[in-house]
């Protein structure tokens, strides 16, 4: 699953001519391993950004503190900066962020085990969404990454020249 | 393999109170994920950088683009530059950088695929490693990886004080 989705990101960013940047806290990494596990994907994978601390997404990604002590790091607002931070230091065309609880602790009154914040941007455009995945912690880091690599195929998706949309092999 | 060994990093870690950071090129956030996913990781896993394009390793983590010109993005003196940019931009104590030739192609005349440069840095003390792995890219990838996790356990081996050598369980 999340190798077939990274072979499509992979093979259509290239015939696009798109790049591609990560910003994970809760996946760790799972997103940018499946995509840079592609033959090729040096061509479309610019860089990506493991921001699992607080002082990471503050220093690195330049997420407003403030926004973390008001929204918490696992929020829509702080997925949209992570976003944000990591198109400003990166080449890429394409941003996908994540933020989540993967558990098994973590877990608050409001928000529960297996929620996770996304954000894309891509051309200006701010995409965000929220998921409850169930499940044991490798569970919703993989249901998560998964979501995020659809949500990169989405953009390309929508990337695509309307004469070109025949050429596009998503799912 | 490198769910064991991740795992006995997180555990001597939070015991010794030590935060790591990564720095990856060809195994692309392998190395990063197998340390998140062991629960309780976020204690002492501060961040990760993957440094796919040259400009990365240059914009992010500060490495000389003229080192890159002379000694290739695979190089000796490339990781030690990705280690030292990524203890830089972090709050960790152990830091870990590899860079290398995960095929199929990309391989030189000099440099032949499955080539991974290592570099790691506690206490001021910088170490470096190359190997020459043996596979497809997968196997590369993943072969680079736990040589990593294990370069990161030898840090924490030696980083337990003598008389509390007892309580490490370190393969």
């Amino acid at each position: 699953m999340m190798h077939d989705l990274a072979s499509k990101i992979v093979e259509n960013s290239k015939k696009l001519g798109l790049k591609v940047v990560t910003a994970e806290s809760c996946t760790g990494g799972l997103v940018s391993s499946a995509i840079t596990s592609i033959p090729g994907s040096s061509e479309i994978y610019d860089c990506g950004f493991i921001t699992y601390s607080y002082e990471s997404k503050t220093d690195i990604l330049r997420v407003d503190p403030n926004l973390i002590q008001e929204c918490g790091a696992v929020s829509k607002e702080v997925a949209i900066e992570m976003a944000l931070g990591a198109m400003r230091l990166s080449n890429a065309d394409i941003s996908v962020a994540l933020t989540g609880i993967a558990g098994p602790s973590g877990a608050t009154e409001t928000k529960p085990i297996g929620l996770v914040h996304f954000a894309t941007l891509y051309e200006g455009e701010l995409v965000t969404s929220d998921k409850i995945f169930k499940g044991n912690r490798d569970e919703i880091r993989d249901q998560a990454s998964v979501y995020a690599l659809q949500m990169i195929l989405d953009i390309i998706k929508k990337a695509y020249p309307a004469k070109d949309s025949n050429k596009i092999s998503v799912a």
